[in-house]
């Protein structure tokens, strides 16, 4: 068991021989939000054919090179053709068709011009100045191309991405199968809600955060319910846990407290203890293992600890774990709007929230830091990463940040 | 009817007259991004008492002003106090209780040394030097003060907020029924996915590119399917999807050609149209009508067009009607990473991605600009506004660009 290790020594021993989940096909709107299992590879060109993008006239632009307005253009109207429908006649010189926007280029043409700038009467129309060559057209595979990649494995079905997709004729998608996440909340202190209080005792807030935090990210929460501080009862719940989730968390329990039974649960169950104790604040206490191949992470029970390194070290691991090619966070440097009074003698981490201003990137605190401030989580969408040894933050400071999952909107 | 208005005068025109879901009392689990409907007050401080955050020993800093590591001072151990319990003793000078993580500050203690600061021999422990007044105490109140607003109507319910309210003891939460919004497709040449495409024909993927919109924003879509360019036929799906929907969307057939229907299908079931066009591109031809206090929406039948002007125009309506305080967009500025070739002589949105690079917003165009490029949409997270009159982009220039709903990661 490695000790007091860095975050990113631990998020590495996190990340480390993953199995990726069974594969599905789905009906293509029940597979928005799911993860990818296979490239996505165009069996043709979209658009499927030329055509045109306008209310016009198709015709051979040769035709119109001696146009002006002193002497226009005279073409024969063959036809005319609606969208979703295909010509009869092909344009040949002096003649045109009508096409509506959407329609097939009709054969011949090679350009479009729009209804409104020609002279129509009866069956002919009048141009009267000269087009340029595959104007008005839009090409066959113009947005895709046959064979072409167009989502990668990985990737977030988006709502652009079922659009597409469905543009393509393609009914069913190949996605993963969702990951099962046990939650367990252990404390001889916690009731759950809709209990009446009793005296020295709190509400266990914990799963509900993380359960939430879960079903936000697509994964499938598998509740343990909340258990008081006994190495047999926290076991029991764990072994249970594990035959239904691929991966269990815990709150509470991992200091170095008499009370303090995760440790001796996971020894209990036989279970591999990887580390203990990751070197940052708030949320050091930190307890990984590993059990038939399923990996069991030990959080604080401190409400903003809990979620602080759920979202820092787990989300990571959570997001490989469902298949998602992008898992780790990105990094961005940012402007202090205001100050930090506090000394970090630990590398310490910062709720914040990313603001856009003029151009620049702003960083703004979201309220006070102690650990039981759940509150400062609401608005977070960035954590300020302060190293080790840094003095007091000022106002101007450049600093950086991990970016969170959502950011549901910038503050402009 | 008002014709080619400004796109702030079509949102104007569409965001008047809103009335609000009516609410509903949900578990809170099932609250999770839903949008509240009345303000959260809580009932009680969060923390609820006085709490250690650290395991130690809670005493009297009066106690501890004349240690010295050559004259500690000597404290009888009365008790210990795991988090959950209540201590029977008070603090009085001379003596200390243990106090584990979480436990309530016992009465008369004001100050809480760690467990690792002091010498423990039997009931005793020793301090070797002075404590400062009130330190590792957790007041009642720090995070959350009786009486206060935390969290205001018209927010999304997010997992922290879960997290905050379970803390806070709240099983259930207002929030506001969704909003269904009807989705009906038109044109000849659509055929839907599945079926084997025809010459001339496309597939629908509008109504599948707005349902999936609609999911991802928590609205309820009503789908009404594929119709022709019928008048009655177009006339009928509204009328029969207004009864189940609180709005609804149409796309195609909302140009000047013989074929678009949807302005007649309107006047033919009585509907009052607002305007037509918008002076914008990609997108310009825009209906919007009202129907017995229902908005209807028609959106062009070309892809990019269709979801470009619904993200634009008709997201922060539904945003207004589903009872979010925040509505309309965050606007930014950028700095465009690539140039674009065309001048804009309409004022025209660009798609494109924002990206965070040493402290500076960049804008990267998401491929090519063309209204068939749908794919341009899925990395899309801004619009940039190039105003009408604008000749080509450099790379370099400063942009403002409409920051659309989620974005689900940042570019570093």
């Amino acid at each position: 068991m490695k000790q007091n290790i860095s975050l990113e020594e631990a998020q590495e021993m996190l990340l480390a021989n993953i199995t990726l989940p069974e594969e599905r096909q789905l009906p293509l709107i029940d597979a928005l939000g799911k993860i990818l299992s296979q490239d996505i590879v165009s069996q043709q060109n979209i658009p499927f054919f030329d055509r045109s993008p306008v209310d016009g006239y198709a015709l051979l632009t040769s035709d119109t090179v001696t146009a002006t307005s002193s002497q226009p253009v005279r073409l024969k109207v063959l036809e005319e053709i609606p969208a979703g429908y295909v010509a009869e006649n092909k344009v040949t010189p002096g003649t045109t068709i009508k096409v509506m926007t959407g329609a097939p280029l009709p054969v011949g043409a090679d350009v479009v011009v729009k209804y409104e700038e020609v002279d129509r009467q009866g069956d002919f129309v009048f141009l009267s100045k000269p087009l340029k060559f595959q104007e008005n057209v839009v090409y066959a595979g113009e947005d895709v191309k046959q064979g072409e990649v167009v989502a990668k494995k990985g990737i977030v079905v988006s709502p652009a991405l079922v659009g597409l997709l469905a543009g393509m004729g393609i009914a069913s998608v190949p996605v993963y199968h969702p990951v099962k996440v046990g939650i367990l909340s252990t404390g001889d202190e916690l009731m759950s809600i809709g209990e009446a209080l009793r005296p020295g005792k709190i509400y266990d807030s914990n799963r509900y955060t993380l359960q939430a935090r879960c079903l936000a990210l697509g994964l499938e929460p598998v509740m343990m319910g909340t258990v008081m501080d006994r190495k047999e009862q926290v076991a029991d719940r764990i072994r249970e846990g594990l035959k239904q989730a691929d991966v269990f968390i815990t709150t509470g329990g991992v200091s170095v407290g008499d009370y303090d039974v995760i440790q001796d649960a996971l020894k209990e169950i036989d279970a591999e203890i990887l580390f203990w104790k990751v070197d940052i604040k708030p949320g050091s206490p930190i307890l990984a293992a590993m059990k038939d191949q399923k990996i069991i992470i030990g959080l604080s029970g401190n409400p903003v600890a809990a979620l602080l390194t759920f979202d820092l070290l787990v989300v990571p691991l959570l997001k490989k774990m469902m298949g998602r090619e992008k898992y780790l966070y990105s990094k961005i440097q940012g402007t202090m709007r205001d100050g930090f009074k506090k000394s970090s003698e630990k590398r310490r981490f910062l709720r914040a929230r990313l603001m856009l201003e003029d151009g620049n990137t702003l960083v703004k605190l979201t309220g006070i830091q102690n650990n039981s401030a759940l509150k400062s989580m609401m608005e977070c969408n960035i954590f300020v990463d302060v190293p080790a040894g840094s003095g007091p933050l000022k106002p101007g400071d450049i600093v950086s940040a991990h970016v969170m999952g959502n950011i549901d909107y910038i503050d402009a």
